[in-house]
């Protein structure tokens, strides 16, 4: 079922070309860019309090990722959701290493007040969360899809829960696979309809495993698997053009 | 033309080694870098207000990019126009998504009337400066060269016009690739006379195209494509070096 | 010598995977973070005086990089050396460019004063803090390692000197190379005896040479050598888990 949903949704984002507008970290900006690019989706990336509402007033999801996390990204970060807000657009809260700082950990709980549609992050980042706490009770008590990704992927929205496995070890030996993967949900989320969001995600979270598999098969490290990644994912959005079913 | 006119230039970059100082995106910051560093240049990218008039003083071009523009970096491009101006250093503007945003948009035009020596956009970006005109017009109107970057290339300065084709549909499959051909340019323009510089940018947007379109030749996607073009411009360059004309 | 302890100090950032924190330019910091992911180390790049102690605290080593500085980075870099030093944590200073903008150069020197393990530069750069002296004597009076690289690399700590060859010239082609190397000693350190810092940072060297020089052999390019050099480092620690000695 996700490898049909993913072929859906990435013919969607071909014909669509949905604007992601993220607000995230400095050392992933690149990468994260260039896998809404091999999908067909537009990325931006302003985070000015003079420009953060047109951005994302004129996307389809809004990104938060928590990562190189300032004063000014803190400002653009609530200009960004009030505007997200008004125009019903979903966004996604990545909340990198709030395992690492407590300050950081505080601002994630709070930002979670104005209700992502989708948590994407690691183990210890989840539990840090809410460490007594399963992902389908976070995603009940928040309303927002939780998506712990790792070794296995475990989607849950409070009702239904998912589990993956796919992906490779190398996936984590390069900076931003997992931000880049949560702009690629982001992508996902901006052209499926919002009561298949859980199988988006989890779409969406197929796809990326896959061409880290893939990539991973004829890398001789992590300098060529990251090249390999994105070749993967844009290789497999161009073969779903020629597949039949459409969203 | 254009192609006799690259290996001279490109032959003067190895010599000159020309300092390029890019007030650019932090998206890009990396490929623009290694895209200056493959053909020989020095790049610079300090956007501090307390060093952008040292770095400037010391470049042959100066680029202003405006994406992921926030205040700062607001400040560094007026304190680097400044210094430009004062040393007589010409300037190039990338006027990055201004068609999103109208408050990037106005200060775009503001910015042009400190004299840019090239303006460097796509369709989108050229039109929002001003819809009524053809980019000829913007020529005469503000003294600069303008080019307009796509499928076709178009460059204007007034008085002539040249068009070019190349390049690949898998350019735009890459972030930043439009922002590194802008520092590209300021490297042609800081060892070009300034009575050729039309035909330096020129000379300047055909070896792009032609390395983009070798490197999409081989490539497996976007992922070795990024890495390819690099090579594409660093063998171009390597190979003028055996080239007789010099400039 | 360099190369055994090298397969020690790779097998021990496997083994107890070293956190370094980074305080370092935008340009880089990808790159950065995965020549650290490539042998086993966790980099973290926050520069929020709010965030930074906690990061600093839970780090093995603190990399202070001078490249885009600004007035926030340089809060961020003296909030994060109180806490180095309050822990006992070794700092590794980088004065990019300093020889380009004197006020640079001024912080670099006021930097000094808070003890680095090392200070590593180019030849312009170390030469800059102190034009009439050698490393061995800027060595001598700051207490620091100094690492001079290039061509040829020097490594003093006022006692002893260490002269390396290797690595290639395509290493100064692709931005960063410099920058990621100087977090690669961070990791060197962080796993190093005190007492064997010289060789650690020679070790280092060697690795990051061997490898440059074995992707040069293979790349076509700047852009296929900086994936390549990753994937060198990364087989290179990896082979080590193969080897017998054990730090």
């Amino acid at each position: 079922m996700p490898e049909d949903m993913s072929h859906q949704l990435l013919q969607a984002m071909n014909r669509r070309r949905p604007a992601v507008h993220c607000l995230t970290n400095t050392v992933v900006q690149a990468l994260t860019a260039n896998m809404l690019l091999a999908v067909g989706a537009i990325p931006s990336m302003s985070t000015d309090i003079a420009e953060v509402a047109d951005f994302t007033a004129g996307a389809n999801t809004l990104i938060v990722n928590l990562g190189t996390l300032d004063q000014d990204r803190k400002m653009a970060i609530e200009a960004a959701l009030e505007t997200a807000r008004e125009n019903n657009i979903p966004w996604i809260l990545d909340p990198v290493l709030i395992d690492r700082a407590p300050r950081r950990l505080a601002y994630a709980q709070e930002l979670i007040n104005s209700g992502p549609a989708l948590i994407r992050g690691n183990k210890a980042e989840i539990s840090a969360l809410s460490p007594t706490e399963s992902p389908a009770n976070i995603a009940r008590k928040t309303g927002a899809i939780v998506a712990v990704t790792g070794k296995t992927d475990l989607i849950a929205n409070g009702t239904q829960e998912v589990t993956l496995t796919g992906g490779h070890e190398m996936m984590s030996r390069v900076t931003g696979i997992g931000c880049a993967g949560t702009a690629l949900l982001g992508a996902c989320l901006a052209v499926a309809p919002e009561s298949q969001r859980l199988s988006a995600v989890a779409a969406g979270l197929t796809l990326l495993g896959k061409a880290g598999k893939e990539a991973a098969r004829n890398a001789a490290g992590p300098g060529s698997f990251a090249a390999m990644i994105l070749d993967q994912i844009y290789q497999i959005s161009q073969s779903s053009l020629h597949e039949r079913k459409e969203l």
